[in-house]
């Protein structure tokens, strides 16, 4: 298993492997087979950004059994979703912040991000599941009052696309195997959710398989798989973090 | 008025104002101060590209009177929209293509594009007016049996973000004053749509300075102010076009 990281160190951008306490430097693009240099930071002098640049964000609705259950939705026949708009990414450590224009509750949704390593269009399952690079942390903050304000019209991208509201990162993790995860969110230190991937309605490689049928994907593209039971608001002030064991911990401060 | 254009020719990309059968070809940036040269070139002898390239396409849902009352739909307090593919973009005159993965019926429907000149976020509507650049001709092609076969949730992103199904162009007008236009699409020769911006329930300024409450918006962003009465499906064969006057005239094939 690899977690790569992207970061700014010194005013310049880079990119490396976290070894430890340390990342190991690496050159070119992420996704173009990088080279390792000889360098190595501390991972505590640099500052992290998002881990790769989307050129979009494909969110899902209805992909854990137990939230479907709980809502009273029937189980999708097909992958349900949005785009969340690119406005929105944050990268680890950064403030969550509350938009000018809503005064009501924010909730965090923590999920699992299955992030693309090459072009994928029309492709089956095994072409789906060797496009995936990686694995990352999200918390897909939505301004939930909004959601369903409209009685005609569910506002999914709006609510979910204010400045601030798609944070993930800090690392892709490589190599490893998603059925086996869980991601749990942390609220100033109280679990709020804890659930497992294999719940999952469409699995990551079935998912990526049918997503692109409809839409072709590109290397950085993000896939939110969606999040499960658990969802809540967060006062200002709060601390807030998605840990997925092997992938990374993405810690947020909400204001 | 003047119409930009953005195009290829001889294996190299250009700008330009058009002037009557030929483009006046301008250098640098169309929202950065472009400079005109010396050179024009035949209109015929271009490939047209789209006008410019978006980093987002805000489409709307319920935007104009004479469809929401005849959808039975009530007149929405905020503007209602989701997030277009990028990947949907398509030029002028290129073919837009029936998705391998879909054997349904496919609608186009004709609409005003608002063009965002320059930064805007959280403006006020003096403001939002001013980062208007122009007004272009917008197909959104819908695979329409997509969109609510779900009982639970409308796949709006989805069944409208398909490759070639974000057709554009072929111009961005500029100093037109948009509340006096008139939205045609034109089937195979015969008028399906007919219908005045002046029956927009939230007008260009007033939009783009509510949306930007929401998200930023760049240069090159489009605002697709939504369609009204009159949409329909395409056969194969069939030919397309949006008409605006003095912003342009934006033929498809349809296969």
């Amino acid at each position: 298993m690899t977690q790569w990281v992207q970061f700014q160190h010194q005013g310049k951008s880079g990119l490396g492997q976290v070894q430890g306490n340390q990342i190991a430097v690496y050159s070119g693009d992420l996704f173009s087979n990088p080279q390792a240099t000889e360098e190595k930071i501390n991972l505590a002098d640099v500052t992290i950004d998002i881990p790769c640049s989307p050129s979009k964000m494909v969110a899902m609705v209805d992909n854990f059994h137990a939230l479907v259950t709980k809502l009273g939705h029937a189980v999708p026949a097909e992958p349900l979703y949005f785009l969340k708009g690119n406005n929105s990414f944050l990268a680890a450590n950064q403030v969550i912040r509350t938009p000018k224009s809503y005064t009501g509750k924010v909730v965090y949704e923590g999920e699992l991000g299955i992030v693309i390593g090459k072009h994928c269009h029309e492709a089956d399952e095994t072409e789906a599941a060797s496009a995936i690079f990686g694995f990352t942390c999200i918390n897909d903050v939505t301004a939930i009052e909004i959601l369903n304000r409209d009685p005609g019209y569910a506002q999914w991208t709006r609510s979910k696309s204010f400045n601030t509201f798609g944070a993930f990162g800090p690392y892709i993790a490589t190599d490893i195997d998603p059925s086996q995860l869980t991601i749990k969110t942390i609220l100033n230190e109280q679990e709020r959710q804890n659930y497992p991937v294999a719940d999952m309605i469409f699995p990551p490689a079935k998912l990526v398989s049918l997503i692109s049928r409809d839409i072709p994907l590109e290397p950085g593209d993000i896939i939110a798989c969606g999040t499960s039971i658990g969802v809540g608001s967060m006062k200002p002030g709060s601390t807030v973090s998605i840990i997925i064991e092997g992938v990374g911990r993405l810690d947020n401060r909400f204001e």
